[in-house]
C-alpha cells in the first residue's frame, strides 16, 4: 500500500501517519519527492480495510492499494487453470467449449423436454432452465419452484445433459442441491453474500453471473466468498453490463473475458442472450464471446419463443439454435477450441 | 401498449399480430401511417410481460408500453403522500425533515452510545448502525450480529432515538424485527426479491436503498414487492449510482428526488455519505439533497472515523456532525421544511 | 409519432393537442384506452424537433418518435451495403476484411516507414498514423503536423498502403486532403458538426469514431452530417465506450457491430487498441470484433511501443502484429470473410 | 510516479526499469516489499505521458501517477479563488450568485428582447442565447448565426445584461468575439482542443460545459488548454452526465460542484435545464446546485417554450422563471450567498 501525502506537509504531519503504520505491525518506507512525500507500507497480511484507516488522517491525499483483495480466485496461489468436472466427460474450463442452452423458465414438462432433446442433439452438454425466477415486477411469472426442478431432473435423465438452475435465497439451496448439477447465482444476487456462502458450503459447481454494474474485482471477490467456504468450482458468467446505450438490453463487456482470464484461473462463460436482449444479435455476440476466449456460452432456446413466459425476445427457437451451433464450432476451431456437435468433433 | 410495425409490411403480416392481441382479450386499434402501421392495444389489465410476447412476432419493429408497471407505489391509487409514523412524534415524509445518523457498523457499546447521544443532541431522530454488514470482500469485518442489535436497542432506550438497521437475508428478518424500528435493505440487496417480500410481511417500515445501477422504475417495482405483501410503509434512499467518474465513491443522482416524487407518494431519503464516499463532500451533498426536496437524510457519524471498522473515510466525526446540523436546518427552512434541533424548531 | 396523454384528461385538454398537430399539416388519430388517450401522428416529413413541441403541452405525458431521425445512413433508402473503394483493389465493406494498422502518432520517417513495411508485409492494406493529435493535456506531444502527412505519403509511395489520418478542425481539411486517402474523425470530435460537414464536402472516405458516450443513433446522425454534404463514403469505428469499469481503458461495445449493421448499410470497423488500452487484451478483442461481423480492424502497431510518444501501452510491436495476423485470418475465415496475408488468400 | 513491479520479479527485471527512470533524468527509489518491489520516481517536471512509457516494460504491473496533470487550473499555483469580472459590477465566482438565463436559441428579436427584459427584471445578470447551435441531426434548426449575435447585442444594450453565447468552431471566434461577453464552449466541443486554444487567445471569459462522459480531471485539463494561452477567466458548467437512467435527459452530477472546488479555483456553474431535460424538475435541480455551493446557475427561459425551436421541453416560461427566482434567493441565503433580485439584495 502506498500513502501519498499532500504537497508541502512536513514531518509533524507525516510522523503520526508513520506511527499508525507501525502500530499495525507494518513497516513504513518514506520517499521524499520534490513536491511531496510518499510512504510505502510493507508487511503482510494487510487488513482489507487498511486504505480507509489512512485516507482520513491529516495530510494524507490519497492511498493506493497494490496487493489484490482476492486470493483464492487469483493466479498467485493457483497457477493452473480450473477445470470443473461435471462427470460423464462433461467439463468446463478445459479445451472443449461448453454450451449451456435451454429456456429462461421451465414452463412445462413438454416445453423443457422438447428443448432438452433439441439442444442435446445440436451439441449442448448442459441444460439451463429457471425454476425460481427473479422478476423485476412482483406481478410476473416466477417459476414453477420444485416442480420445475423435477422437470429438469427428468430432462437430465432422458438426455444425459447436465443441469444448471438458479437459486435465489439461502433457504432454497438444500432443495436445489437435490436436483441440480450447477448452482446459478443471478446478476441481481451477485452480492448476496449469505447466498454465496451457502452455495460455497454445498460443494457443487457454482456459476456467478456478473452484476449489472459490477467491477471485475468485485466479481472475483464474490467468487472468493464461495471459494472461502471450501468450494473451488466456480465459473464466472459475463451477461452484459448496464450502460447508457439502450438498443441492446445490456452491453456485453467482451473484454471481461481476457481481463478476467489474466487475473483468475476460473472459467469464464458468456451469455449473449441476456447481453443482447434481442434475438437477431445473439449469434454475433456468441461468436464474439468464443473468439475472445470464453470457456463456454449460455444461450436461451425455447420451442416457441413468442409464447415464452419470460425472455422470449432474447430466445432462439430450436431450429435457430441448431443452425447456429455449426457456426459457433467454426469460430471455436479458429481459436483452437474443440467443440463436439452430435458426436462429431468439430474443433 | 403500442406495437410499431416495420415499414412496408402488409395486412398478411399485420393480421396475425392483431389476432394475437385479441386472443389475449384485448382490443387492437390500427393507425395506418404513410410509412408504417402502428397498433394501439387497449384493455386492462395488461400482463406485465406483454411486450416480450409481441416483440418477436414477424413484422414487429418495436413495442412501447404506456402504462406503468408499478401500481401501489404510484400516485394513481394513492393520491396523498405517504407519511410513515414511527411513534413518539417521529415521522418520515411529513413537513419535518428526518435526520438519520450513526456509524456504519455497530462496533461496541461505547462507540454506539457515544454516537447516539451526540447525534440526538444535534437533532437526529433516528439512529443508524449496521449489525449485519455486506462487505465486498469475505475477509472484512461483517458486524456483531444480534449483539449489535442489542446495543442499538440499548441506545434507543437511553436516547429515545428510533433505530434503523440492515437486514441481509430472509432468515434474519425475525431476529432483526425484535429490535429495529425500520428495516434497511441495502443497495446490494435491492433486487433480492424474497428478502423484499419477507420484510413486506413483517409490517414494520422499510427503507430501500437504490441499487448501483437501478433504474428509477426498477426501484419503484422493488418497493412494489414490499407493498404487495401488505406493508405500505416504504421509503426510498438515494445513495449514489455507479458511473464512470471515480473522484467520488458513487455519483449522487440528486434528480432522483424530484423524479421519484413525481411518480410516487413514498418518502425519499438521501444518503450523502455513501454517495460522496469522502468526508469533505458530505456537507455539500447533504444540502443539495434537502434543497432538491428530500424528506430526510442518512449521514454516517462516528466518534473516531479513522478508527472505524468500516466506511471511516465517509463518516463525519461527532463535532463535524453537530456543526453541520444548523447549516442543514437553514437549507431546510429555505425550502419550507421544518427541522428541529435540540428542541428548537428551526424551519 | 405517438403522443401519450396523461390518465383521465378529457377532450378540453386533448383537443388543443390535436389542433396543434393539424396546424403542422399532420393528421391525428385518437385511440381512447380505458385509462388514457393516445394520439397517433401521421404525415411526412415530420420535423426533427417535433417531440419537443408536444412534450410540454398541457396533459401530455410522453411523446414517442417512431420514424428514425437518420435517412441517408439507414437501409430504407439504400438497400445495398456500402462498399468503399479506395482504388488499387482496396475496399472496405466488401467480402474482404480490411486491416488498418500503424502507430498512434507519426513520430519520424524511420518509425513510420519501418511500421508501414512491416504491417504491409503482414497483410494490412491501410496505414494509420496521426499527424494532428488531440491530447487530453495541453502539455503533451501533439503531432508533427504537415510534416507528418508528408511522411505518411512517402510510406504510401513506398509500400502501396492506403493512408488514414485524423483531421481535427475544419481549417485543416484542405491540407489533410492533399495527402490522405481516408479522413479520420476522432472520438472527441464525433459531434463537431462543422468538421463533419467539411469532410462531407471533401469527397474522400471518412471514418467516424464513436464518441465515448455516444448513442448508436447519434453516431448514425453524425454520419448523416457527412452524407448530407454529398459524401456517401462513410465508415464507422467502434473504439470502446466509457463505463464504470476501469481495468480496460474503455469498454468495447462489440454489440455495436451487429446492431449498427441492422440499422445501416455503412461499414463498421473495430479498434481493439483504444478499447483495451492495454496490449495483452488487443488480440482477444480483435478476434471478437471479427467474429461479431466487423468489416475491418484498426490496430496500433509501433516498432518500439515503450518508446512511443503516445499510446505505447496499447500498441503491438511489429513482431506481435505479424504474429497476430494469421490468427485473425482464421477467425475471419470462420465467419466467411476473406483475408489476404502477404499475397496469400486465407479466407 | 510509482511503478509497481509484478510479484516475484528479481533484480534482472527491475534494473532496466530503474535505468530507464535515470535515463530520463529522474530518480528512482526502491521499496522492497514481501511480495514485490515498488519504485518511487522522483524529479520534476514529469513528462505528461510518462506512465505509458513504463507500463509496457517487462515486469511492470502498474504505474500510478501522483502529481496532477493540470497546473494552472489547480490551487497549487493559484491559492485564491478566481473571480471573473464582467464589468458594471457583474462578477462570477464572488459572494454574489450569478444567474444566467435566456432561450436555448435566439429565434427572433422579439423573442430575445422579451426574454431579456423578463429575466433581467427577475434578477438575472447574464443573458444566454444560441446563435450557432450544435444539433444532433443535420436536419434541425441551427441558429441565426451573426444575425443572432446582433440581436443579443441589442438585448444587452437595452437591458444591461451581459451576454453569453456558444462558439462552435475556431473560425467563428473572431465574429463571436465582436458581440459576446462570455464564450460558451458546449458539451460536444469540450475536447475540441483547437477551439479551446482559440478562445484562450481571445482574452474574454470562457464557460466550459462538461462533456457527457468527461472525467473531472479531463474537464480541468480542458480548462488548462484555455488558460495555457494566457486567458485566466474560465468557468466550468456542470450540465449533467450521461448514465443509464433515462427518466432525465442527463444525470446532474451535483457532487462535481464541491469536488471541482476542492481541486480548482475556477468558478463552477450548474445548468439544471440540460441536466433535467424536463421542465418540472428544473427548480429542484437549481436549488440543489446552489445548496451544493455552485457559483451560479444557467437556466433556459423562453416566452413560449412549446413553440421554441429547440429545447422547449426544458425551458421555463417567463412567469415560471420569475416565480423561481425568489425561491432560489432563499436557498442562496441559506448557504451564505448573496443574490440580488430586482435591485433588492436578498442574501
Amino acid at each position: 500500500m502506498i500513502i501519498i501525502m499532500k504537497p508541502g506537509v512536513d514531518r509533524s504531519t507525516i510522523d503520526p501517519v508513520v506511527q499508525r503504520v507501525e502500530q499495525l505491525g507494518l513497516n513504513a518506507h518514506l520517499i521524499d519527492g520534490e513536491e511531496r512525500t510518499i510512504i510505502g507500507v510493507v508487511g503482510l497480511p494487510l487488513p482489507p480495510t487498511l486504505e480507509e484507516q489512512f485516507e482520513t488522517l491529516p495530510g494524507v491525499e490519497n492511498v493506493v492499494r497494490i496487493t489484490k483483495k482476492f486470493k483464492l480466485a487469483g493466479w498467485d496461489f493457483h497457477p493452473t487453470k480450473t477445470v470443473i468436472d461435471l462427470g460423464d466427460g462433461v467439463t468446463i474450463g478445459g479445451p472443449e467449449l461448453s454450451i449451456i442452452a435451454g429456456p429462461c423458465s421451465v414452463e412445462s414438462e413438454q416445453q423443457t423436454l422438447d428443448t432438452a432433446r433439441a439442444v442435446a442433439a445440436a451439441g449442448a452438454t448442459i441444460l439451463r432452465g429457471g425454476a425460481y425466477k427473479p422478476r423485476t415486477s412482483p406481478y410476473e411469472f416466477r417459476g414453477l419452484g420444485e416442480q420445475g426442478l423435477q422437470i429438469l431432473a427428468q430432462a437430465r435423465e432422458e438426455t444425459g445433459l447436465k443441469i444448471i438452475t438458479e437459486v435465489m435465497t439461502p433457504s432454497d439451496v438444500e432443495t436445489v442441491d437435490r436436483y441440480t448439477d450447477i448452482f446459478q447465482i443471478g446478476a441481481r444476487n451477485c452480492q448476496n453474500y449469505l447466498l454465496l456462502e451457502e452455495v460455497g458450503k454445498a460443494r457443487k459447481p457454482v456459476m456467478l453471473k456478473r452484476g449489472l454494474s459490477m467491477l471485475l474485482e468485485e466479481w472475483l471477490l464474490a467468487a472468493e466468498y464461495v471459494m472461502a467456504q471450501g468450494n473451488p468450482d466456480v465459473m464466472l458468467c459475463e451477461r452484459g453490463i448496464r450502460t447508457f446505450e439502450t438498443m441492446t438490453r445490456n452491453t456485453m463487456d467482451v473484454s471481461a473475458v481476457p481481463v478476467v482470464q489474466s487475473l483468475s484461473h476460473l472459467p469464464v462463460i458468456v451469455d449473449p442472450s441476456h447481453a443482447a436482449g434481442k434475438r437477431p444479435f445473439i449469434a454475433a455476440l456468441a461468436k464474439a464471446g468464443i473468439a475472445a476466449g470464453a470457456d463456454g456460452l449460455m444461450i436461451e432456446a425455447h420451442p416457441s419463443p413468442d409464447h415464452a413466459m419470460s425472455d422470449g425476445a432474447q430466445s432462439l427457437n430450436l431450429d435457430e439454435f441448431a443452425a447456429l451451433m455449426p457456426q459457433l464450432a467454426r469460430v471455436a476451431q479458429a481459436v483452437d477450441r474443440s467443440f463436439t456437435i452430435a458426436g462429431v468433433e468439430a474443433g
